[in-house]
């Protein structure tokens, strides 16, 4: 296939993109329940080959969105999540690979999600919402791949959250993954991070605006959803990449506001996270993508409580990424999920990248990072290539 | 003096304790201000030699009061919260030491705070309260020793914001402390500390029944206060201790429950911890104490930036304590201390104690911690006793 080259981070841009929207008529939940219609806001970059399985499956964290890399428009200041990533030349190379990248079920940003209109009622769902599960927006997906007409996946791609829908990909559809890239990720959620989960979403259901879910005709809970934003925040950064952001430098050079405003640059900047992400997100789709997180554990889902026993279930090649300062999915986790794979007779490559950055750290442009998928993906597809 | 004794942890009570009133006219504050009258709330145990000397002042953690030890009343349930430490044999011994715990100036458990009546409009002060420094905490407690008539204290002891007022009398008041023992304490709060502090202020202030500090008479910040607790909650412990005890149990053993109620242990937990502290603590003190706490910046105020010029003003012999598993005052910032108190010829012994719980470790019975501080304070007063 085509050849293994350095890329440069700060490459060609992917371009122009558009938001594109694939309805399915119906979806029936892990649950039973049947959701629908079912909207999938998605975006593509690159064309599918003839095989049509030059595909790179790119599923995003939390709070992202299908704007993967790319501009909306030629006045657009700023390009999707992961431009860096995903482009002509780049980690991800666009003039290679098809890639996909949707929003996932129950979010805000075009697929359906709680915030979209019940047909039955004719207003938004609110709480009527059924709670997903990580599982259901993996099969949202395989219903746009199925729409697309994609038979392979070459890679599933993703952090965080992402990361664990990448290995859901791999246990729910295993003969369509070739390879797997899961990035700061986790088989399940440990109380910390469940904590810090349950408290985000209290801070919203604390706002008398979120009024149980049913806000979307009045004021919305938006200082509740900005506190929970906050406390998010601060999980993806980490102790050193705060000290070295922010220290304990003031707003004002000079002195202390002897009130409660904020004096700490740390404290601006959260309060602007904070008041930028009510802009784009809805509390609602917080609660159920967070909950959704919470409630996956994939040794219990496919293998009976064991780890090893689920991946053995999967057939994909894995690339598994961690970073030393992550405390929300620590490295430790990466490792023990690594060795689940290995006893599981799974082919693995496992790299703890050193990054003062935190859990975000595969958010921002890493040359290491880049050079690694690149290699990986050139690997897998040399793999199938045709002899 | 008298010997030292390995100290049984599990020991004899402090007794029945009171808390006792002192009323300071006027207290003139840091940024100069007049404030009085100001009532302080305390507590002692044992008995004051004649020397008036052999005292251990106790320094409580940002939510913490005077009540350190022993009941209340014989029906009383619950000790003090040092209970563990404080007592006659104990870590702390009070047939040694005469013990004084005073609940710190802008708290809410007897001193006077944000809740107190202004004198000046007959209604509580709220956000007219001024702006405290830890300084000013410690101030209103040098007011409390000379009203005891106490001329020397053999050791300031506290955790946490505790241990940072523990520094602060070394350095305000260093003719009157022999020595210190400042535990998973901090020289100044890093950006990651200051942070949650201003996330939890944030929960606080985003409750519409805050109304800028003037709820006494209405209904209470409840729900922001109960989610300040909770993200405060989270720093003081632990991956580790959440794992161990918590891990992913669930409230209900056999299913989740499919909406946004408390799955999971960990989640019913915090909201039980949120719950339990509104019906204690006033949300106005915990914005006063975190804001005091998130400005103290020991090398600021007393070195011109530099910690080791204003350790180097100190005369206490140190006994630095910081556990391993602590994220919120990490063991490296202790660390950083010992080497500016060493810097400044200071007699310094440090103990980093391998602990799982977290921040809150001190908090917790341990036998290591009580014959660490039971051997300390025999050293020191052993130096001080008439040959």
């Amino acid at each position: 296939m085509s050849e293994y080259i350095e890329h440069d981070v700060q490459g060609v841009s992917a371009g122009i993109v558009e938001k594109q929207y694939f309805e399915a008529e119906e979806l029936v939940l892990d649950n039973g329940q049947a959701l629908g219609p079912v909207i999938i806001a998605y975006e593509t970059h690159g064309r599918l080959n003839a095989d049509r399985d030059n595909v790179i499956w790119i599923c995003h964290a939390l709070t992202g969105d299908s704007h993967v890399a790319g501009y909306y428009s030629e006045e657009d200041e700023k390009p999707g999540w992961w431009d860096f990533m995903v482009g002509p030349g780049k980690g991800i190379d666009t003039d290679r690979y098809f890639v996909v990248c949707s929003n996932v079920l129950g979010s805000c940003q075009g697929s359906t999600g709680p915030g979209s209109i019940n047909p039955e009622t004719g207003n938004p769902y609110g709480l009527n919402f059924p709670v997903l599960t990580l599982g259901d927006m993996v099969k949202a997906q395989k219903a746009l791949l199925d729409h697309l007409g994609i038979r392979k996946i070459t890679a599933v791609v993703g952090g965080s959250v992402g990361g664990m829908q990448v290995l859901e990909w791999c246990l729910r559809y295993p003969e369509f993954v070739r390879a797997a890239i899961p990035i700061a990720a986790t088989t399940r959620h440990s109380a910390l991070a469940i904590a810090f989960n349950e408290v985000a979403r209290q801070a919203i259901m604390a706002d008398p605006n979120w009024n149980h879910g049913d806000y979307y005709f009045g004021n919305k809970p938006d200082l509740g959803l900005a506190v929970a934003r906050m406390i998010g925040h601060i999980t993806y950064l980490s102790d050193e990449s705060m000290r070295l952001k922010f220290g304990r430098r003031l707003q004002d050079k000079f002195d202390f506001s002897y009130n409660f405003e904020a004096d700490f640059q740390v404290e601006s900047y959260l309060r602007y996270q904070g008041k930028k992400f009510v802009e784009r997100f809805d509390a609602n789709s917080f609660l159920y993508i967070t909950k959704a997180a919470d409630y996956y554990d994939l040794g219990q889902e496919h293998g009976r409580g064991s780890v090893v026993d689920a991946f053995a279930k999967t057939r994909a090649r894995y690339l598994v990424i961690s970073f030393t300062s992550d405390w929300l999915y620590p490295t430790y986790q990466s490792r023990e999920m690594v060795k689940a794979m290995k006893k599981s007779g799974l082919e693995v490559s496992f790299c703890e990248i050193e990054a003062s950055w935190g859990h975000d750290a595969f958010l921002l442009p890493s040359t290491t990072l880049s050079n690694m998928i690149n290699g990986f993906l050139y690997n897998v597809s040399s793999q199938y290539a045709p002899q």
